[in-house]
């Protein structure tokens, strides 16, 4: 399991005051590039350099509880599925101060050619860090 | 059924030249204001005004085929299920140029005292708009 | 002068519950592209197949009056200078509920090859769609 | 001088592969809620609990190179005018990775009373905060 610190930005929040229920996603996805951090360049060396991505095939959210400005996030990340080529990833999003669990998320990646836009092997580096996440189907 | 069309815009793509899933989303939310278009003042005035928001409760996304900026897409809402306080919103997101199916979203409302932050009824008027595109469970 | 017309949306506005004060700058963006609406394939065609861009060098910004979700913006375009590789737009911001000037804009952009990222002459059709829109110096 | 670090992120950048220009104004905005951070909850606490806020009535920016995802940014904030209401914030934003200068930003804000959106003195421990990092004129 990962665990990343999120504060809720200024502009982050909608015009009824809550975090913006799609920005949910976009913190999901900030969680699943930290899980790279161990790779030289991380993240944007796999994007930018490399050109491998891990664009969505599939997403499912249930939302519990809001989150404000000024609120933070702790999203933790475990990988409950890991294929050839693709994953899916959880998320739990537990807000700091009192630690209510705001919503849950699991997002399901294919390792994918930027260049080609096509379907492709997960390089092994990339494969070791999301392994080290991995949980037992039974959790 | 209710039809939207939306380009994508020029900052809505990430790093890797495809549009954000996470606006998938967020389009899916302008589609879902766009169903109150008839009543007064619209979605704007149900959230400033009446003080009535449809937060999310639940998402599911399947993303078939990338957007990119200078695509617009097309958004088909339905209803596929109206309860008391919340409803179950389907879309279906087309690429205009071709026709191409590119993600499929259902995202579970609940009507909402946004000054209380706790479900309640759903007002006449709003059920009206959501009703006139509720499609039989079979379709 | 080109106008356009941009409603503000739900997840444009801050906690403050105005529109986050970057955020004008992108509506500009927007202006700015649709003053190339008459070249084959607009604004996304000169970025995405020409390569040609117009990156800002320099903005100056004043706000006047908030917009909030709800309210629709009015954005009228103008260029004020026109130069061999740069020129400079101008841009005013209205509500268009009751006429308030809410901002006023400068904007200097210099055409860019984007596969280089240098500087380049502004392409002639480039040009003819940016000069309808010069006004004299006087103005 | 408060110096803060701001990595790009994956969907920060634009069609053109540029961090869009506008966001530079909402780092800025960061950098500026981060002079807060020694008062009691920081900004959130400013803007949701005393409903004080610090709305941009004038913003200068001169951009000289690009951002681009994987870099971090980092930004140098200093206060060049110091009213009895409103202060001139100046911001300095280097690439971290070669110290090249990308952007400079002048950012006039107004002490507001968010509840009457009308400007007001500013209160006694916010203008101690922004009194630190205070240049002289002839800097």
């Amino acid at each position: 399991m990962k665990r990343i610190e999120r504060p809720v930005r200024f502009e982050e929040v909608d015009a009824a005051g809550l975090l913006f229920f799609p920005i949910f996603a976009a913190y999901a996805h900030e969680a699943m590039a930290a899980l790279f951090d161990g790779l030289p360049g991380g993240y944007p060396a796999m994007i930018l350099e490399r050109r491998i991505g891990l664009p969505a095939v599939a997403m499912t959210s249930s939302f519990r509880s809001p989150l404000r400005f000024g609120d933070v996030a702790i999203i933790e990340t475990t990988v409950t599925r890991l294929g050839n080529r693709s994953c899916e990833l959880s998320y739990e999003f537990l807000r700091k101060a009192d630690g209510a669990s705001c919503a849950s998320m699991t997002h399901t990646v294919v390792t994918t050619d930027l260049t080609e836009v096509k379907s492709c092997p997960m390089p092994a580096d990339v494969r070791r860090e999301i392994e080290r996440h991995l949980v037992a189907a039974s959790e």
